[in-house]
């Protein structure tokens, strides 16, 4: 039995690009494509099929635990990047400054599609492209903040505020293939519903010790 | 920014077992332990790291396409399995005949869990074992409603319709690890909400289309 439905949202590339060595720079550099493998895009300095576990899932495992890399690729949205860069009192935020992988324009509130839904890219010839698993809403984390602030000083630090439930989402490779700009990708979603089992755990220091 | 959050439910492991060689039969094969690795529990032939995309993506791939293994794991609840046995007119269901890799008990509604969720297993250390990724709830198929038959006829056709919302969930791999009967895994929730952006496509024909 299916349990993912596709539905009736697509998006539309606007934006593509790679970090190449985030010790350079956390900026991403533009491309006109992305090659997907299962590691993630080629050229990407935050690929693999593992990685060490960072400071945002520090609730999760201790810091450099080895994990499956379900953030392989920063999407974000055209729409929630022009809000953002309003609310900071930009004209416009450039991708790049966000270490964004692709920017995709055509859903509202794309970082509240629903974790693991999939974007799956339509060819020319009718059959699947590339397909991507969403992972989860990202974090803002202040490393964007710091880059805003060197390009444009005075607009960066309330970054992590404003940018909240905006900041897209991580995304892994669910079926390699070859994406540019201006495809189209359509949404496919799981049963949506809310648990209502699940509260969140009094303390980090007692979730860990059970 | 920490996006997935520590939950209060845990869940207690009281069966695992392993599907050896599905030309032979879909029946898992009872165990103590699973060693879990990158590419799912050793000696699960539904394991690996890709897979050939089956009828439950016919949706999204066409059949045999190479696509990420998501489904390394069928994890079911005790109490759901219960719940379908009762409905069957069985006593019991054993695990081995649905092909689980795991039985967990402690969670209400259980194949509900939120898509995205991490089951993290304690060690005695208070370290992070294990980890899993729920995929999503998985849909039952006749297959098991067959086997149910051959053991008990009579009671097993209606499998399909009365397992569906209670036939546990499918998950893949974030950490390895050794994971045995009586081990306890916390549950951890990505933000819960309905996106109220997406409709089911009209027809799989259309969405192919675009």
């Amino acid at each position: 039995m299916a349990i993912l439905t596709p539905t009736d949202v697509t998006v539309r590339v606007t934006w593509l690009g790679v970090v190449r060595d985030r010790a350079v720079t956390l900026e991403s550099a533009p491309r006109d494509s992305l090659s997907l493998g299962w590691d993630g895009p080629e050229g990407e300095c935050h690929g693999g099929l593992t990685r060490p576990s960072c400071s945002r899932v520090k609730l999760q495992y201790p810091r450099g635990t080895e994990i499956r890399n379900a953030r392989q690729l920063s999407i974000l949205s055209a729409e929630e990047l022009a809000a953002i860069a309003a609310d900071l009192g930009l004209e416009t935020l450039p991708p790049a400054w966000t270490g964004a992988n692709m920017v995709v324009e055509g859903a509202p509130d794309f970082t509240q599609a629903p974790p693991a839904s999939r974007l799956i890219f339509e060819t020319e010839g009718g059959g699947p492209g590339a397909s991507l698993a969403i992972d989860m809403e990202n974090g803002p984390c202040r490393f964007v903040g710091e880059t805003i602030e060197k390009h444009r000083p005075g607009h960066g630090s309330a970054f992590p505020r404003v940018a909240a439930g905006r900041r897209g989402v991580t995304a892994w490779v669910e079926k390699t293939g070859v994406v540019a700009l201006g495809d189209v990708a359509r949404l496919h979603v799981p049963p949506q519903r809310v648990w209502p089992h699940a509260r969140p755990a009094r303390s980090p220091r007692e979730a860990a010790a059970g």
